[in-house]
């Protein structure tokens, strides 16, 4: 059982369960827009699939619906915002925004943000910079389910990065990536198809290969051990520390340097419940300008993402794709034909929406 | 058969080299100690190992000695420098006191670099940023051996990233990763010790694995397709895709936006010969007072480092490592007890110092 939804009355709902938790107009449709993107990009596992979650948050009072965003530190090139415990997309979008400004007069921007939450798709926040002729840089960190090589332990996030380029006539380039080989929501992906996952992408507390989805999701969200394995996988043959280390760049730069919550105490608990995430995330922005012009960037950009293209197909393979490149086709279609909402993402919309008297009419 | 050499010794000789080829002595000094740099530290594919062959481009014509570094573009927080073809560590470690320099006034400084060469070790110009307590970050293009997900040709280098962050009590914390599994010079360290290397490090034109270390690296310069896979592996199921993706980061970085050659056409070839490298690096600083008070910032460090080593250790292991550690170990011991030089490596040095009459006292 499926719905297809428009995306403007995905959003449109979205934005009225936010309205209704008292987040200002304009910011609940900046997270409903953001939230919105991930599904029409394909990212499922971050569009409004959290929502329910982050009602939850709200309602608890550990997510501030009308937040005191303030900068706190700044100098021409970079800035420190506190993001006063507001929703993640809200003070992101505010973070970027401040990296493009800045990056319009010092050649470059960057932010770290502290005391934030979940900030959905990286990718939205780098993507921001595209249309000013600018390379965006988005990472955050996150809840604590890697854990580190020779370790057995989750104490670091999948802390994403995302980079985005600008190119002339083809597609941006939009990298987005868990610096685990896959984010956790790739275990309900592999529950809903019914299939086991790989060895090598998640371990016990004894350092052992598991293969069922709902068994490791459930091990994550326990932290008693055990985690997903950093990009590379386990121990250092395949470069696992290499992940590892991509993981706490992240980490460091949006977490120590922003003054955040980092390491295992990103969406800490007290006394077995939850309290507020003290997320911290890092952006920036480069002006292609202050280095080429920008038609000679996008040119050279077309010239890269050409040569990989026609290059030489491994065997029973007929494409190389171009980072971003497969989210952009899904989002032309599902633009068109609307957004797959399966009953496990729709049932508990609707129940959002009955416990707080707003229409639904998905 | 191997010797031990003390460091300066190393040093003065790589220098004395470089001098009788009509590199300024600062600028030979520079290079000598990066290269040395690269052998304290226990990176030795990247040291006095490689003068050979960074002589023989000099001696070509194909590296100046004396080369016109100028700055083409520049804005309060970034910079474009031509390297004007001349060594890589000459070229790099200005542009890192460009970054420096501008990180001081601006918060951040980012410095983009076309038309130089083969840098040595990315993190020697990361790690410049610490003294001044400031984050570094380092990264280059490099001759094509690497084959992107779903080819099977080598289009982009192993591209290199390096971050250095300053810690209190602690060591700073140095990530310097190839962006494939492995970098070539794993394929010389096997061959040494006479062991295959482990299948799913490389593949060859038809896309099998490659287990003999002396045919992987023949295979990569002699660039008939083939070549070393992405940190991830083949395919996307273990996130080859994202080391593909970070490669391609840093050559937008290095190559495409720094107006160096990028892709299949760093290093290039003509008629059968080798051409000017055309290496394109990107360099960065962020200065750690522009967001938190530089002891809050390093006792925060020291934080997430102890959380991560006094976690949980997988069975069999007893010790969970942070990056940079091993070799600030090397570094300590090789600083009092001298570099080991086995004859493979000494060798050619000899002949080297005999063909071009400097004296040889190694």
């Amino acid at each position: 059982m499926s719905k297809t939804v428009h995306h403007e009355e995905l959003q449109a709902f979205v934005a009225r369960i936010y309205e209704r938790l008292g987040v200002p107009s304009r910011d609940a449709q900046t997270a409903a827009k953001i939230a919105v993107a991930a599904d029409l990009r394909g990212v499922d596992s971050h569009g409004v699939v959290m929502l329910p979650r982050k009602v939850d948050y709200m309602r608890r009072g550990l997510i501030e619906p009308n937040p005191k965003i303030q900068v706190d530190r700044e100098t021409p090139a970079t800035a420190l915002l506190d993001g006063g415990n507001g929703l993640g997309e809200v003070v992101s979008r505010r973070a970027m925004e401040l990296c493009i400004e800045k990056a319009k007069t010092a050649g470059a921007g960057f932010v770290a943000v502290h005391d934030s939450n979940h900030y959905g798709i990286a990718a939205y926040y780098a993507m921001m910079a595209l249309e000013h002729d600018m390379i965006g840089i988005s990472m955050t960190n996150s809840t604590p389910i890697v854990v580190p090589t020779f370790g057995r332990e989750a104490v670091i996030g999948t802390n994403p990065i995302s980079v985005a380029a600008p190119a002339g006539k083809e597609l941006p380039y939009v990298l987005d990536m868990a610096t685990s080989i896959v984010p956790s929501g790739k275990m309900t992906v592999y529950k809903n198809l019914e299939k086991d996952i790989p060895e090598g992408w998640a371990v016990d507390r004894e350092n052992q290969a598991m293969t069922n989805p709902a068994e490791v999701t459930k091990m994550l969200y326990s932290r008693t051990g055990g985690g997903l394995l950093p990009l590379g996988g386990e121990g250092e043959e395949f470069g696992g520390h290499k992940g590892y280390g991509l993981a706490l760049v992240v980490d460091i730069l949006s977490g120590v340097l922003s003054g955040s919550a980092f390491g295992p105490n990103v969406y800490p608990q007290k006394d077995g419940k939850p309290a507020p995430g003290n997320v911290g995330h890092f952006f920036g922005a480069l002006s292609v300008d202050s280095f080429l012009p920008r038609a000679m960037f996008e040119q050279r950009m077309d010239e890269l993402i050409h040569d990989l293209k026609t290059s030489p197909k491994a065997p029973g393979q007929n494409r190389i794709y171009i980072h971003g490149e497969k989210q952009f086709e899904i989002e032309d279609e599902r633009r068109r034909n609307g957004i797959p909402l399966s009953e496990p993402v729709l049932d508990p919309l609707r129940k959002l929406a009955d416990d707080l008297q707003v229409a639904f009419d998905l």
